[in-house]
């Protein structure tokens, strides 16, 4: 595995790549490494001759009062799992390397946000985009891997490559649960051993949302109350929302006649979390989500 | 000359191109082509494989009440000087082709555009990088190449390179000028016969600001106020602005100590013409300009 962490390096590595007519996948991470980012290191392997990870806890995307400074790094330890997962190369840039200098331009994500966890982190997403950006650049993906724990990034990521029509498909891997159901999350470590515990009922109440679609029901309401009165029984976190939307255009909807997410966010005493299904008309998890 | 009217079709092309490791040069142009755009296709020669040229009148980048309609366009001239000077793919995407459906992203352009011409075109630019993003895509471009005619958009464009880490080389190629010194435009068929002669003094009043340079003067307000006395003196068209900054980051400047534009826009009864040069601090013309 290379570690490189200079843009002028990315520039040399993937140019000579190319040259070479190697695919390239692509797997952006913001580090502490867990089985969520690992299963999408070895996905790429099905679909490219060489696998780029980034490790990048991108300033841009932390509003004033999130966890920038606090969120998790292990560096050594993300570096063995990298190789256990046959990274070839992993990019770890520095802020300066990555944002040298006063940006002229400003991407502005105008859709898909001002709802589920967009509409409390304002200009989270344009962050994203900016960095994902310049990523795609640098290493040349012809394929980029996103879990679907972060359901909202994929639709957003999902606007910005079909607007711009960047050159990289997206691929949407489902989420990866712990064994009762816990979607695995970098921030679960921030979990008290009880919270831990109440924690796997997100995605039971995700279940139930799911069962009432598949029992034929169609209003969303009735839906988003029966996962809000399950998760409020369950669990001693905030509800921060319980939402139904049409997926990736993330729009309301009154019936439910297309491919939906239900989608909720908790917020526990240190941690907040955050699930989702995605879900086609009858009630199945669809294939191809985007 | 293959001629392509379809994004598929582009991806495709350029697709196959990278796998035969062709370098490929880049002219994105607004059509009505005259010499100031063949001299960007003969520079691409110089560079690159192939060379792709795109005729598109983008409409993000006209405002309310801009010439979009009115813009010229002969496509069947425009084939044919495509074709007399070696453009091997000439693209030429309809309005829907490249925007299929409302945008989820906006670009804006921060730096660089409340001065000269992005002053009195709010949104302008925002246009023009957008359009520009989705092009370097569809292209694959190694190099592209801008006239330095619009010397605001270089500077622009380099920010927007810079910035998202672009793939492609920014080729700023100098302005093509008539005998009389009138830079080449799309727009100088509006002129009267009368107005045509005045607009020659553009470039002489350019070349004024330079020999004060030459001279020693170093301060900017001097050498503004002699180019617009000039102006005045030469033409009846409207002085919309002489500026003086420094180039490409547009900055005003309080003592010529770095290269610099001098430039100037002049509204005459039905065209709007701009030039501009860009000079070192001694006055001499820089080979190297971004």
């Amino acid at each position: 595995m290379e570690i490189v962490r200079t843009v002028n390096e990315m520039i040399a590595i993937t140019d000579r790549l190319k040259q070479e007519n190697k695919t390239i996948g692509f797997v952006p991470t913001m580090g502490y490494l867990h089985e969520g980012h690992t299963t999408l290191m070895d996905e790429s392997k099905k679909y490219a001759d060489v696998l780029i990870a980034s490790i990048f806890v991108n300033p841009l995307q932390f509003g004033p009062g999130e966890d920038f400074e606090r969120y998790p790094r292990d560096e050594e330890r993300d570096q063995e799992i990298a190789e256990q997962h046959s990274v070839d190369i992993l990019f770890l840039p520095t802020v300066d390397e990555m944002y040298p200098q006063e940006a002229t331009i400003k991407l502005h994500v105008q859709k898909r946000t001002d709802v589920l966890c967009g509409k409390s982190r304002p200009g989270h997403f344009d962050g994203v985009a900016t960095v994902l950006t310049k990523l795609f650049h640098l290493t040349k993906a012809d394929f980029t891997f996103f879990g679907l724990k972060d359901a909202q990034q994929v639709a957003v990521v999902k606007g910005l490559i079909d607007d711009f029509n960047f050159r990289t498909k997206l691929i949407a891997v489902p989420t990866v649960r712990e064994l009762d159901g816990l979607a695995k999350s970098s921030r679960n470590v921030y979990l008290s051993e009880e919270e831990r515990k109440e924690a796997a009922h997100l995605y039971k109440a995700l279940c139930t949302g799911q069962q009432l679609i598949i029992d034929g029901e169609k209003n969303p309401v009735m839906i988003i109350e029966e996962v809000k009165k399950y998760l409020d029984r369950e669990t001693n976190g905030k509800i921060e929302y319980v939402d139904l939307l049409t997926f990736p255009s993330l729009k309301p909807i009154g019936s439910i006649d297309q491919q939906v997410i239900i989608a909720v966010a908790v917020q526990f005493t240190k941690a907040r979390l955050i699930d989702n299904l995605i879900i086609s008309e009858n009630g199945t998890v669809p294939k191809a989500i985007v």
